[in-house]
């Protein structure tokens, strides 16, 4: 088994920690090493560093080298810019298949979530890779925590085998009244945006689901066997269709299934969402480094130096070398207001 | 006519700014310059700087020379430890005598408040003059703004002289209801600690009302003029009564009197009230350098970098090399807790 790590996403929900060229998965979360190393990390037990690969975008390459010193450097696969899921797998596929049989098992995963359960995860890649073999193209469903609105569900039917099911139908984000629904019923998982399934299986996706893109991989495999992988292959990359795997493939595939899976899953979408999987003390207060919270409860710190939070529930302060963010945990997604402001003011050494 | 600064309080309510060693009056507020070098530099239009005197602790003496260069080293009187106004004072006094005459009238001011309107300020001297040259001890009466329990009062009585009433009584801090009716009198002004008064007035005054008090400063002008300014008498200093001179002296003076002013004074006591008189922008935040508010007011913000708040109104925060405050403006006195805290952790080098 291999696995696939997406590492080319951008963003700007950890703002002033995440930057346009410094996003979300290379943060250091919960001590000393980023999402990106521990979404390695999690793996190491079972897939030995030499088949772990890590897509990004040309722009993050090197951050990814310097964040996996060990990681042989032709396990990067580059992506001349980012698009979106399909493509990105596809030409990680075609860079797999060079390498490796089609009836390889390849895990994807995106390198930006975090699993606080690492043996449960490790369990569920057990079923995955046998249902992989037989041609499946496998998901894995979050056992949802609470009615969210902010992820798509996959709705799972019968039982395939011991911890899989089929999928129904993938929904898009629901409102508040149907994502209550969806929890209630029971057969509704979040939609995680990890996948497990043999290169073959995958390939033979696209080419039957989209096949103007496995078209465009090969020609991208032309050059590369002929220049190299380091070779600009942007003409061809730029024409492929923007579209997320969800929906150009998993929607539509024939041989499919789920894996619901309670493992601690988030994907961080926020300084709350990170608030929300951090440890505090008694007043439910995180210190990244020294603090004291008077009359305050309920604050996630995250600065260099000592911090004294007086009178305030619920709020971020975060510190970084040129910026300090101070928030409600509640209105925590609005940094996007503040990246919006310092893009107008041309302000761009601070995003 | 010549001024005395009293520079050597000491206080922690501008943690994480003021500390231990570098206390209100050294803080710049408003600009490039701290409340002591305003102090002196808005008298400078009426006193030359040769007859400006600073009374502070011995710990701050270098502070102050470092503030202000061209102050004459000799103007700079050390108190050998800060003890209360009547001693500290009285031994300005014993210092001024040798170097004026009785007749010289001498200001006496805070060196850690701020004064908004300085032309009026510098108005209210020429009455106090007239006044202190008859021998009365003048002290400025604040028109109070709103019903402060946190200040003492004093209630005018006769008009002695054109702009100058007759002090009829000193009153503690009121509670709420006291405080309203003092305001609706019209009688009542907040005591700012300011005097005017001739060196030979205030030394009689002493004589007669606190004579332990210039019996020690008899001793430690002995002592001065053997071995020079810079000698050690502490031993005779420690001894004195910890007193206000406003208990000690202008609650039972004969031959004084108050002039009601109204120049935009504040005592600045927390990082609410330099927020209150701090330029703010159209949703009354202020910045002191660049930043952005996200639905956000009322706030102060003083830290070096970019600072973002985004869903909080009314809070401070405040930034040093070391050290981060965020407080509602509401709970900024409680910093006093943080600088407690710090003190029983032992982290001695924080306060």
């Amino acid at each position: 088994m291999i696995a696939l790590i997406m590492a080319g996403g951008s963003g700007t929900r950890f703002w002033p920690v995440s930057r346009q060229n410094f996003p979300k998965q290379f943060i250091n979360i919960q001590g000393s090493t980023s999402m990106l190393q521990k979404t390695v990390e999690r793996l190491l037990s079972k897939i030995c560093l030499h088949d772990i690969y890590i897509v990004t975008a040309a722009n993050q390459a090197e951050l990814v080298s310097k964040q996996l010193p060990r990681l042989p450097k032709n396990n990067i696969i580059v992506e001349p810019f980012g698009m979106n899921t399909a493509p990105c797998i596809a030409l990680s596929v075609e860079y797999l298949k060079s390498r490796y049989a089609d009836g390889e098992v390849m895990l994807v995963l995106p390198a930006d979530h975090v699993i606080r359960n690492v043996p449960v995860f490790l369990k569920s890649l057990i079923p995955a890779e046998q249902e992989a073999r037989k041609g499946r193209l496998i998901t894995f469903g979050i056992v949802p925590e609470y009615p969210a609105t902010g992820y798509g569900y996959i709705e799972a039917g019968e039982e395939l085998a011991p911890q899989v099911r089929s999928v129904k139908r993938f929904k898009e984000k629901p409102d508040k009244d149907t994502a209550e629904q969806f929890l209630a019923s029971g057969d509704f998982y979040w939609n995680s945006g990890m996948f497990c399934w043999t290169i073959g299986a995958i390939h033979e996706a696209f080419c039957q689901l989209l096949p103007e893109i496995p078209k465009l991989t090969a020609k991208i495999a032309d050059i590369w066997e002929v220049k190299g992988n380091e070779a600009d292959v942007s003409e061809h990359y730029a024409i492929m269709p923007r579209i997320p795997i969800d929906i150009g493939i998993m929607e539509k595939a024939e041989k499919r299934g789920v894996i619901p899976v309670d493992y601690g899953w988030s994907d961080v979408g926020s300084w709350k969402a990170l608030a929300d999987i951090s440890l505090t003390d008694n007043n439910s207060n995180h210190f990244s480094t020294t603090g004291t919270a008077i009359d305050a409860k309920g604050n996630f710190v995250q600065t260099s130096k000592f911090t004294a939070v007086i009178g305030l529930d619920n709020i971020c302060v975060i510190e970084t070398a040129d910026a300090i963010l101070v928030c409600t945990k509640d209105k925590s997604e609005e940094v996007k207001k503040v990246v919006d402001y310092l893009n107008n003011k041309g302000d761009t050494n601070l995003i």
